[in-house]
């Protein structure tokens, strides 16, 4: 391995772009009713026209909007009333001027109808005919072929993540399946002779394993499937062991902890052995993040991620890399984040960029944003935080009162 | 059943909040792996000290940092090295003046220092000494003992929403199982003789069921269960088969469709009938929403919610009401909205609050938002929407460039 320098945020996401591939992800087909939050690899076009048919909007009479020109209570318009259709069937008649008929909310116009009248403005005048009191103009209170989607238009792209909404429209569509991104699998393994299991008895001068509940908790919540977790002594033999393993039946292993001097050298060393070519990013220009290595292995489809050993560092840098090439390669291109202005000075750290954790109140005007400061090793300073900057911070850091835009957690 | 008027979207919510009860909620233990996302029903208070002992956060040498005063490259300070912390161990050394210890990140502080040198500011000097060139000041590179939190403190209130990082802290703290509230179960039923299920054959006046698959996939969203699905034609006894087994095994039953005249008679009679003491709110003061009916069942503790048959106003009246229900009996207070300006005018709609939906672009200054109009029945409105403001629109409606709050979809 040879020795590499510090890599900054957009060349590491660069390599890894490169690293992994075009042909890394997978493509499934997962029923429509599962497809809530996939994202989808296909173009979805209209199967038909929504509507197939004109609809009416309301409860009322369909009839010829001319018909009721200048129908008023004083002077209502008489028309005959040629049939009542029931919901969900084909109407019959033919609407000629002079006639109408009933349509239900949801129901199918006649042909010859170009609006309709709502019930509240009509009244039984005999048998077979209406009052109208209020005129329509043509379109009103139908919905026309093809209003909502029409048959053959791109409707969704590749790339479109799925909301509820979403998911209406491909049963609207009338589909039952459709092709979306596998989910990447992440093997989670922690190293550390400190390490205890929770649940376990905590001797002096160890610490509970922290990385496998948050590491496994911030892949699920982004859509990676957990292949497995392992929590393993700082030995080379059991480390290689568990990456070997994991390699086999995942996508990505992220290896987290290692973070003193000679444990590093283990982690980066075994991602360098058990990768072909090797590791291609080792230490990145991020605060916290600095400790990460990355490689990829051609044979095994594997990308291998040394995490800092600090759990805010180890998910910081879980957030901008893994989940960042997720959603690139998914091709989800909108993010909204929230505008805040910074409530308090943030010092410069000259060539690095930094994720700045803040928490927001809300003022009239917007969001301000407190910056939450503490050394990386403590959660609490994620755990107090609504959200976070990525911010460039060069010589002079940031000022309250700078703007700055707010990713949530 | 008497007749009621149109409720206000608050008044609705009030009686909501009377109907249930404040023992509708009913509370779980889950493993913390499965935590993620849930909301706690109890609080967390630190079971130890987080760190329980004084940790290094750097490879280097537990010093006292008076002995480190005035070192330079030039005039070094000489230590005696008396131990060598292994991570994970209990130190075992007492730092007197003249002696440090080696630690390695995250391990354990000897008695008696108070401070590390990083090990770049060390050199081997003699088998047994270093010679330290910098100085540091107390505390300097180390984490107090209870510094991340405190044994006895409380660490997170009941109702606070588990992200990540508080699943990481619950690691922190040893803990396996966690109390928290268990997820209300929703039966989704849909009625319509013009509903034909995706996948099957759409004869023309009929169209696709799109609420099933559209109020399931929201529902899940927000963390409710489905206890089951199920599409029925406008037929008194089918709908109150339908109704009566949802009834038993769901917290909360929603019934969309029926939304022209004679139906919403037959299901607003319906909840009526099957609860007690019977429907509650009848209509709604909300755009779109506003053939809404509300009725408790004390006896099988059931909520019964008539939603609007159209897709949009279904979705937006779940989300007002049933979601907004669980988060408010949750006690989740924080939500984060983004502020928007508004690009386009809004027509006013006295007495009724409005859920505008809006497709935002981000400038430099913040987001535009543009107002989507459409038909409530048109699907499309809401998948093109990025979100929606719940807006008081009153005579006059709202103009281009008033501010208003985004909820993301």
């Amino acid at each position: 391995m040879q020795l590499l320098k510090v890599d900054t945020l957009e060349q590491a996401r660069e390599k890894l772009i490169q690293a992994v591939g075009s042909d890394w992800l997978k493509v499934c087909e997962v029923a429509v009713e599962d497809a809530r939050d996939k994202v989808l690899a296909e173009d979805i076009y209209g199967v038909q026209d929504i509507p197939e048919f004109r609809r009416s909007m309301v409860d009322g009479y369909a009839v010829q909007a001319k018909d009721t020109m200048g129908a008023s209570d004083s002077i209502p318009v008489f028309l005959e009333v040629i049939e009542d259709v029931a919901i969900g069937t084909k109407a019959q008649s033919m609407i000629v001027p002079g006639t109408c008929a009933y349509v239900p909310t949801g129901g199918m116009l006649p042909e010859g109808a170009d609006s309709c009248v709502m019930v509240e403005y009509c009244e039984q005048f005999d048998k077979t005919h209406i009052a109208v009191s209020q005129p329509v103009s043509p379109g009103r209170h139908i919905v026309d072929i093809g209003e909502d989607s029409k048959k053959g238009a791109l409707i969704f792209k590749k790339g479109r993540r799925l909301r509820p909404q979403e998911v209406g429209v491909l049963a609207a569509e009338g589909l039952t399946k459709v092709k979306v991104y596998a989910p990447l699998s992440v093997f989670v393994i922690s190293t550390g002779d400190e390490l205890v299991t929770p649940g376990e008895e905590l001797p002096i001068g160890k610490i509970y394993d922290i990385n496998t509940q948050a590491l496994t908790a911030l892949a699920r919540k982004h859509g990676f499937f957990i292949s497995g977790t392992k929590t393993v002594p700082d030995v080379y033999e059991a480390l290689r062991g568990a990456i070997e393993e994991a390699q086999k039946i995942s996508d990505i292993v992220v290896i987290s902890g290692g973070s003193s001097k000679g444990k590093k050298d283990i982690t980066a060393q075994l991602i360098d052995e058990l990768s072909e070519p090797g590791v291609f990013t080792h230490g990145l220009a991020l605060k916290p993040g600095k400790p990460t290595i990355l490689g990829m292995d051609k044979k095994s489809h594997t990308l291998m991620v040394g995490l800092p050993g600090h759990p805010v560092a180890a998910m910081a840098v879980f957030e901008m890399l893994p989940v960042w090439l997720k959603k690139e390669l998914e091709g989800e291109t909108k993010k909204l984040l929230l505008p805040a202005v910074l409530d308090g000075n943030v010092p410069g750290t000259p060539g690095r960029k930094m994720l700045l954790f803040v928490e927001l109140t809300r003022s009239e005007d917007g969001y301000q944003a407190r910056p939450i400061f503490g050394k990386s090793g403590l959660m609490s300073t994620m755990t107090r935080a609504d959200g976070y900057a990525v911010v460039d911070l060069n010589q002079e850091g940031l000022k309250s009162g700078d703007k700055i835009w707010v990713a949530q957690l």
